[in-house]
């Protein structure tokens, strides 16, 4: 077990991928005085949150951003890194936009026709109704489970959403928690996120609900600040190619590093997880799972402006729309408003239901933007064509990551159960995939973090601490 | 383009995957007179196919080993390559086992209770009605594409077959030909796959069925024998790491060799074609479908017998059942009948309905072997319960297999359309999965090979053949 090549460290705990999630593990561990070493594929901390560049130091999310009231953990971690965070900008009107009309209005409720308005409330009354039948540790147990993650969410909807309008509302709403079409994610999924993730009403508000506030200097401070307090205990660019445990321990065999430990923390996506070759081999649900896997594909594009101009016109930024790009927008200008930021959620791939580019742009970076800012026109005037520049951030072809935030199509949920945050031996699962709740969030990334940390520390105390605070790796 | 350290050939074409379907294209693209190298990941030809020596010497197949009368070219690919095939065995009656009920029969048409052969039959014909409705080259332009492409199979049945021992049979039956639980197949799919796979009977049947005859010496014999023929050109062992496209045409680094082309046939399944880097990038398309494609997660088990002990009773060895394990068993001996095989097909992850482990004997592979034992004595008798050995095939956790044949989850063919056929530039993609018929068959590798072979002759044909069968890349 110790013929590598490089083999320069050990370590009671080595974390796999120096995203959120593996990151607070570390941190966490090396408070509890154990010694740690973080193994990163990329070149880079923060897995899918990225601080954009998009104006000579202006930085905005290109991924995970938002934090919300019942998101207790990540608050407290940008507390105690002492980050600050600042409101999303809610002041003025939210924009709606069905068939060609354009109405602007104050609140959390859009103006939908009274029929549409009844017929959103019927759908979400049922669909809390079924989530709280959904048990939030083993869903797979729920009476109807079998039924309900044998379909989609958004067959669901289109068979229970008798109105269109809310039917598209809806549909547009969970694309956008989703990071995916309703009609690839399971229903029984969609249930048991709503189970633990506090509700429709916290998922899809802004105040009071899930994206109420964002992190000073962009989400991937987080990471970074983390990732500065572990030092050197943190690998860049030294992807994880095997596992091997035996009896005595684990050897982590990575690029750069080879290091032997008591523990393994792996904080990636079950897909991503994929790329390593465990020894022994997984157990059967385990390595099915990592085969099936697949993340959401909803990818952001920005477009940045001197001003936010339509702040001075009592509009928040945001938009509800049935346009053919932009079907949602949010305001995403730093907190000083010293840029003005639009940014839209849109699809990967086209054809079918969800936000999509068509196929005529699909692969034409110059016509993507174009019929993004055809749109914003639309709903914001004029000067909406003249942006200083549109970033893209698509989150399906890195090279690391397997995509934006986690789904399930049917059948994962009850033909894998557990086998997402069970233990192999010596082997933990973090990741916001693995979090006990509000999974897909910064919240899932942090709380899964703990969970694993928590069993990890368990198996250790029988040992002594190897190390307070400082690290036994050398660079 | 040409730093490579290991550039040591020039071809015509490079085919990437040494699976029936790649060594298809490359023998047929060498008798067209050019020069061609197959790169392949593994240290084996043939892919999904492959002979498990289960008796010291004797061989069964442990992956795709079915050709049907619908099947013609791989029909003529066999007759060409100077192969011969075989009845499957079918002599005597099929047992059906319902609730502890155990039937013999002759014939297609197990014995079930007359209301439930109404309702199969209603099933049936509502499935073939819509089938009909699905163009075969375009399926994703079907008038209710979106809808059938947002539920399952499995959905559909569960709300469609209304007598509880039909549904029972076609979500059994569904189950072995998509190798996955229906209720994770997109209903689009299926109905695609009945309109190009000859229709249900057809699918399901032996007789006069896409199961109606094997390959003498196993099914891996086609490539083995196509692998001979092409001699050197084939490179084991030898994983693609990328593609890179420029103006005057392609090189492909692999581990062993790098080689410089004109045209790449990719053929392999899109989930395994993501462990190539391609330069330029794929277009977006392309990449997420590679990103969420998943194969079916069936496996084959194998009881080995002295002899085919149930003949003499007057059973031919098959059974479709509701036990615990073995759900659909098939005689599997060889052709004279030397040993006794029975196979049963069985899924890979326990909980929900299909064929599935449960979660007690998952990991265990004696559990396992005396679960399926158990089954085939409640079926077969006494004599069952001494085989002279167990043989397992799975086909999750091959290294460069990504599962074995294809499925779709909800909403990937109308997300993704032509993205699994369409060329990118250079590169064309074959495997059973770009087959424009009998898509997951054997028959589907060899119309995928050669419709690919179609586009690559047409666009090599402006230039002389550069060798007219013999081999241009040393070993």
């Amino acid at each position: 077990m110790t013929d590598g090549s490089n083999v320069a460290a050990s370590a009671d705990v080595v974390v796999v991928g120096a995203g959120l999630s593996g990151l607070t593990a570390a941190h966490r561990l090396a408070r509890l005085g154990r010694s740690v070493v973080v193994l990163e594929a990329g070149d880079r901390v923060g897995g899918r949150t990225v601080n954009l560049d998009v104006a000579d130091g202006v930085v905005t999310d290109g991924g995970g951003q938002w934090i919300g009231g019942l998101h207790t953990r990540v608050s407290a971690l940008v507390e105690e890194l002492g980050l600050s965070t600042y409101d999303t900008y809610t002041t003025g009107r939210t924009l709606y936009m069905r068939r060609g009309r354009r109405k602007a209005f104050q609140g959390t409720v859009p103006p939908l026709r009274p029929l549409a308005i009844a017929d959103f409330a019927q759908a979400q009354y049922r669909l809390e109704r079924m989530a709280a039948g959904v048990p939030a540790a083993t869903p797979w147990t729920a009476r109807k489970a079998a039924a309900w993650d044998g379909t989609t969410l958004g067959h669901w909807l289109d068979a229970h959403c008798r109105v269109r309008e809310s039917r598209h509302l809806f549909t547009l709403c969970f694309t956008l928690m989703f990071c995916e079409d309703p009609h690839r994610v399971s229903l029984l999924k969609a249930l048991h996120q709503i189970r633990t993730s506090g509700g429709i009403d916290f998922m899809v508000n802004t105040r009071k609900g899930a994206q109420e506030t964002r992190i000073t200097g962009g989400a991937q401070r987080l990471s970074t600040v983390l990732a500065e307090g572990l030092g050197d205990r943190v690998v860049l660019g030294s992807p994880v190619t095997g596992i091997e445990q035996d009896r005595a321990g684990v050897l982590v065999r990575s690029a750069r590093r080879d290091v032997r430990c008591q523990r393994v923390i792996v904080a990636m996506t079950p897909a991503d997880a994929d790329r390593i070759s465990f020894s022994p081999g997984l157990p059967t649900r385990r390595a099915a799972l990592q085969r099936v896997w697949h993340n959401g594909t909803e990818s952001k594009i920005f477009a940045v402006y001197d001003t936010p101009f339509w702040r001075e016109r009592g509009l928040n930024g945001s938009a509800l729309t049935d346009l053919p790009v932009a079907h949602y927008v949010v305001d995403n200008s730093p907190p000083d408003g010293s840029v003005g930021i639009l940014l839209a959620f849109v699809g990967t791939a086209g054809s079918g239901p969800g936000l999509t580019w068509t196929d005529a742009v699909l692969d034409r970076p110059e016509a993507r933007q174009a019929a993004l800012l055809e749109d914003l026109v639309t709903l914001f005037g004029p000067e909406a064509a003249r942006p200083v520049r549109v970033v893209e951030q698509s989150w399906v072809g890195q090279p690391w990551i397997a995509g934006c935030v986690s789904t399930r199509a049917p059948g994962v949920m009850t033909r894998y159960t557990d086998a997402v945050t069970t233990p192999v031996d010596r082997i933990h699962w973090a990741g916001t995939e693995a979090a006990p709740e509000f999974e897909g969030y910064l919240e899932g990334a942090v709380r899964a973090a703990e969970r694993a940390v928590d069993e990890v520390r368990t198996t250790l105390s029988a040992t002594a601490p190897r190390a307070t605070g400082t690290a036994t790796a050398a660079a």
